[in-house]
């Protein structure tokens, strides 16, 4: 169950993520997180016949291995969320015809991670499902040509640009026991504030992360410094100084901002210039990054805010400017689920 | 709160469909339903630059609507659950901006609204929402070429084809109170019988409807005659068909079926080959014409099993076949919700 207060639940009890997997691909190979992924790939055609086949086999293949982590099948599973980026989220509908899995499909673009750990938590701490995965995947080349040009034109990349994660992450929620706890969600109003370019996600998306902060600060009134870090999904570079700029002139000076696109790649080293993006970057980052230091205790509590931008290639064509949302889950160390301030 | 049995979740207090609404587009306005719209267009741009926008619009509309005949408004709703068919479901991101509300996107292609009265029915029943609007749309002309080809092609339909209803529908969920209850939930399993066929939804879709209905049935010891209507959401003629011969063969003769595709148009004299389709056709249904036959009691016990092939136009031209899902939501005329025998 759940205390609500403004837009935020709050939960007593909280659910936790009993485990979790990542796998990437190529550049994520080559990138400083390496080391952290639990699987990656050199090919990111997966061996399959189409990018789009190789994104739905980052997703089984995330899931097997989180429930294998686990010591888990899937008859433990009682309802998977998922989400990804292709038109109609075929990534994930495939995926749950190969998982067998009893499926509720979310879009947020690359909120969805928050978005899947936010509705599942719910669903787990009002004992709705025993196990639940929450899943999101992205691939680069799927995502390229469904949102800007077809690889093949070679379009030069401006320095806004962010470079989408070949990455899938998978969490495994369950109502109680060990594991990262999910104390509370705050899921997000979308804002836009006039951006056009869709090779600047990162400005589009600053807003929504900032306005869910906020209101989450406000919900429990609880103060940024409380938090180890405010981890953002994928504002990148240029979306991470705006997001700080925005929460400054609110009064607020952060000093534990961390942003998942900012983490994944070398920006320099690796040529993406504002960093990466996509549902699979802050699901693999989360999942390979931030949840282990929660459970070693190198961090206590962790406020882990996705965001998604909410336009198509259609819209974008039509010049419509680009909606964004932000959801966020707080997250507690596995000693730290009963106490704290909210 | 909830029971769970197999995949289903029981509600022992019921939430409930405080109110609802449906608009829809001129064919809509011309079908045998329309008397049972709360709003009809003559003009399927809704004034509007783009098609897309017009679907944002009817989403808007039909929103707003659904609040006004609850005598509510923005601020006594939660959380918003809403999902459409264009890629990056955008209808419902431009809706949810301008409406301002709390939003967690869905794609369950066309069956997005049982699955958004179903996450909706848990979390209302869980506290965790106090308001929520659960709502789907469709348009014809965004549908048509973002699955099959642009209609100026003037592509010539083949008899199994159904027409994507230019349709929304709202529902307003409260925990408790007036209302048709919310009394089961069962999310479906992907479904894929191998049909390619991106003209003959109701073929890809039937499977999924009949292991939802199936697995129902068992979870809850239920035997279908005891129901006043089994309700499809658009498998149209052929699916429908199809759907009660997958029936027959598991030894269950439905003589209680009723498909929201088959009910909307007049398939001959409106030239629609096999019915009507879309998350839009099965919400308006829903709202315009099965809820208000349970308030008035015209029947007490109804299952509403919206369905949904989860393909895109990439995943067609790859040739990979089409999967399908069905969630199942339990409807319960209103002095009927604590009684009964599940």
């Amino acid at each position: 169950m759940a205390t609500r207060r403004g837009d935020t639940l709050i939960f007593p009890k909280p659910p936790v993520i009993a485990a979790h997997a990542c796998i990437g691909g190529k550049k994520e190979g080559e990138s400083p997180l390496a080391a952290e992924f639990d699987e990656l790939h050199s090919d990111n055609r997966l061996g399959q016949a189409s990018w789009e086949a190789a994104e739905t086999q980052l997703q089984l293949q995330v899931a097997r291995l989180c429930l294998k982590k686990a010591h888990a099948t899937e008859k433990d599973v009682s309802l998977l969320l998922a989400g990804d980026l292709q038109a109609q989220c075929t990534a994930s509908g495939y995926a749950a015809r190969a998982l067998g899995l009893p499926f509720a499909g979310l879009f947020g673009a690359c909120s969805t991670m928050a978005e899947a750990l936010g509705v599942g938590a719910c669903l787990c701490s009002a004992g709705m499902a025993d196990g639940l995965l929450a899943m999101t995947s992205s691939h680069f080349c799927t995502a390229e040509r469904q949102f800007r040009t077809p690889l093949s034109y070679g379009a030069v990349r401006t320095p806004t640009a962010q470079w989408t994660a070949t990455a899938a992450g998978a969490c495994l929620l369950r109502p109680a026991g060990q594991g990262v706890g999910i104390r509370a969600v705050t899921f997000g109003r979308v804002q836009d504030l006039g951006i056009r370019d869709i090779n600047n996600m990162g400005a589009a998306m600053a807003p929504a992360a900032a306005a869910t902060l906020l209101r989450y600060l406000t919900d429990t009134n609880t103060q940024p410094q409380k938090f180890d870090a405010i981890c953002t999904g994928d504002l990148g570079h240029v979306g991470s100084q705006l997001f700080r700029e925005l929460l400054a002139a609110e009064g607020l000076l952060l000093k534990n901002h961390v942003d998942c696109g900012s983490l994944l790649y070398d920006a320099e080293g690796q040529s993406v210039h504002s960093g990466a993006s996509g549902p699979g970057c802050c699901a693999a980052v989360l999942c390979g990054h931030l949840l282990p230091r929660l459970e070693r205790r190198g961090q206590r509590r962790v406020l882990f805010l996705a965001t998604g931008a909410l336009m198509s290639q259609t819209t974008f064509l039509q010049k419509e400017s680009i909606p964004a949302i932000s959801h966020l889950v707080e997250l507690a160390a596995p000693e730290e689920q009963n106490g704290g301030n909210t």
